[in-house]
């Protein structure tokens, strides 16, 4: 089982995002040279968070990327499921209803047992991830990351940024 | 992400396995017809369970698979684990270190926090699931499931079990 690289893709860039003044927008390519990946493979991705309405998309040539809601509003697990789609880790294939010992369809009315115990395992990682939002990311970035590594991200931004004057405000924040 | 299809087969040959007694085994070949899958397929995630101690062969023409060890001490995690590998489903590719940013390896001693956020929520994943054993599934599968599909199992295991004379006792039960 694998998370696909997306997600950790899609999660640095939602953090970065939420770094930026409320006034301002990312382009996809500095998002992309930011992390060192090609910009047409972050694309899919940014796509699929704007699709989610966790990531906004401004177009123009002073356009890019910013996020939908305050970063306090945006947990890991939308993240996780705007990448990864909704259906759980495990598929129940129904094997009980296979084989020679096939019953009528009205055996199989309740859950399978296996399936009922895995599912309810899911959701407390699905609660685990939903109790972290990217403002608790960006938090820990600030508090606990070698102040070169937030030097240099704010640098970045900052060069990388391209403000939107007269837009709205208090989009970051929690 | 999803789990592999062979992680239901190894929960329910598991939890067949755990409905014999204590001196039967049950060929591979009946715990595949059992559940309708192909045998050379389920012989793969057997081997795996084997490997990992969870299940024991017997060879020989009266031979089998039977549990290791008692059902109550075999968790969802431990057959999870068995056939899909430790491996996290989150494995971070440290990206923050990727990009123009790169700064010297001592700025990234710390863990990155969404990697420490995303394995945090896989811990709550995994301690559900080493939560249940596989003798509460099969209590599960007795005091919930559908009577008919409790003796058409017991009539198939029946059938199929070959028993070990003389050998150990007390293998199932919690």
């Amino acid at each position: 089982m694998r998370l696909s690289e997306g997600v950790e893709a899609g999660l640095h860039c939602a953090t970065a995002l939420a770094q930026l003044e409320a006034d301002a927008v990312l382009p996809a390519s500095a998002l992309a040279g930011f992390h060192g990946v090609s910009p047409s493979y972050l694309l899919k991705h940014l796509k699929a968070l704007t699709h989610a309405g966790i990531l906004e998309s401004v177009s123009g040539p002073s356009g890019g990327y910013r996020l939908a809601r305050p970063a306090g509003r945006i947990t890991l697990l939308d993240v996780v499921v705007a990448i990864e789609g909704v259906k759980p880790a495990f598929r129940c294939a129904e094997i009980r209803q296979r084989g020679p010992l096939k019953l009528p369809a009205s055996t199989y009315l309740k859950p399978c047992a296996i399936n009922a115990a895995m599912l309810k395992a899911e959701r407390a990682w699905r609660a685990a991830l939903a109790a972290t939002s990217i403002a608790d990311i960006v938090r820990e970035f600030v508090v606990e990351g070698d102040p070169r590594a937030t030097a240099a991200a704010c640098a970045f931004l900052a060069a990388n940024r391209r403000l939107q004057p007269g837009e709205r405000k208090g989009r970051t924040g929690s």
